[in-house]
């Protein structure tokens, strides 16, 4: 189910924690106190605590939480535990450098189809997945794929999108700088690396920026 | 100078704003009211005024905020008016991907320098930008850049972080999956595709999720 009572901004979170607490996991230790996990996590102790809290993960003063138990629990809310098929479209730079990582199987999920419109590019087979023509997207209904990846350019996305729910696609991953346009049943998880690299200017130290931007 | 009253998750959608500000702006839109800010940026219109409060920008009723003036407010508080210099190391698919991408200029940065150790790759001419030897890397204190961007493989990470801060960097973008130690005065935003995959699962609808997770 749902954990309908956990915020967002916690959820968000997860995924780290669970990281952490698997590397811990493989290192031997049974256990590990919010202050470690903080740690590697580099989250605030507090924060870890009430973020655990909200599924009644209660650490003990002085021993912590149980490393394994802990680590499934959060992998079972994010439902990390089973495989999800996934289809990529656009197999451009990022497209090969998503088909190339082997880091998503950990994370539940596996991309099994791939299509691209380039004829240089269709046939071609990366990470034992071989390249469909684009024009067959239609047909991944029968194979049951409820995740899609989409790293074609903005102007192509929003067809592509339609396309994948057309097939039984409920779940997005985008790329491409654009909001979709796609019923409400459908989720979308927007990744825009020119968001966060825009962040990095303000962050950075003030010695470095520009006189003008000075006591405005 | 930074706002420091400004919290950090307000900063975080500052970018999106801005985005939807100069896309508007484009379209000959002096003025912007919070609903159609939201429509575009699909943040709730009460949280937008909120942010918008934090430096002063308050919209009038049934005109809305001034498109051109709240957008270049934006890009001074973050500092994307300006154009910093960033070295990438690490041309794989994700830095051709990156270099390759034309979007980075509008948000204030330009890749000027790209490294490899693969002698395969160094001395290609991707963007303008020709890919130099990894053990140049130190020569890069000449040429005043102060932004890095990793796209190296995790077991490299750290060793490239600490090379790109003795050559004068103090912003990183990191995209390989583990937190880099480094002195506090070096800023690091973390990019982890898998990540923000991981959440994907949590929020399809519930009806696909294998059914030994229900009930749980």
């Amino acid at each position: 189910m749902r954990y309908h009572k956990i915020p967002d901004e916690t959820v968000k979170r997860l995924p780290l924690y669970w990281r952490a607490l698997k590397f811990m996991s493989a290192q031997g230790e049974t256990h590990i106190s919010s202050q470690k996990l903080s740690d590697i996590s580099h989250i605030n102790p507090w924060q870890i605590r009430k973020d655990l809290s909200y599924f009644g993960a209660l650490g003990v003063r002085g021993i912590g939480y149980k490393t394994k138990k802990l680590s499934e629990k959060i992998g079972d809310i994010l439902r990390l535990n089973g495989t999800q098929k996934a289809a990529l479209v656009g197999v451009g730079n990022l497209g090969q450098a998503l088909l190339k990582y082997s880091g998503f199987k950990s994370y539940g999920l596996e991309i099994i189809a791939a299509f691209d419109k380039n004829h240089k590019t269709i046939g071609k087979t990366i990470n034992q997945v071989t390249i469909d023509n684009i024009s067959k997207l239609r047909e991944l209904k029968r194979s049951k794929i409820h995740i899609g990846i989409i790293t074609v350019p903005e102007a192509e996305a929003q067809e592509v999108a339609v396309e994948l729910v057309n097939a039984g696609v409920c779940g997005i991953l985008n790329f491409a700088p654009l909001y979709l346009d796609l019923p409400k049943n459908v989720t979308v998880i927007n990744i825009d690396i020119a968001l966060d690299l825009a962040l990095l200017p303000y962050y950075m130290p003030a010695k470095l920026v520009a006189r003008r931007y000075i006591g405005k």
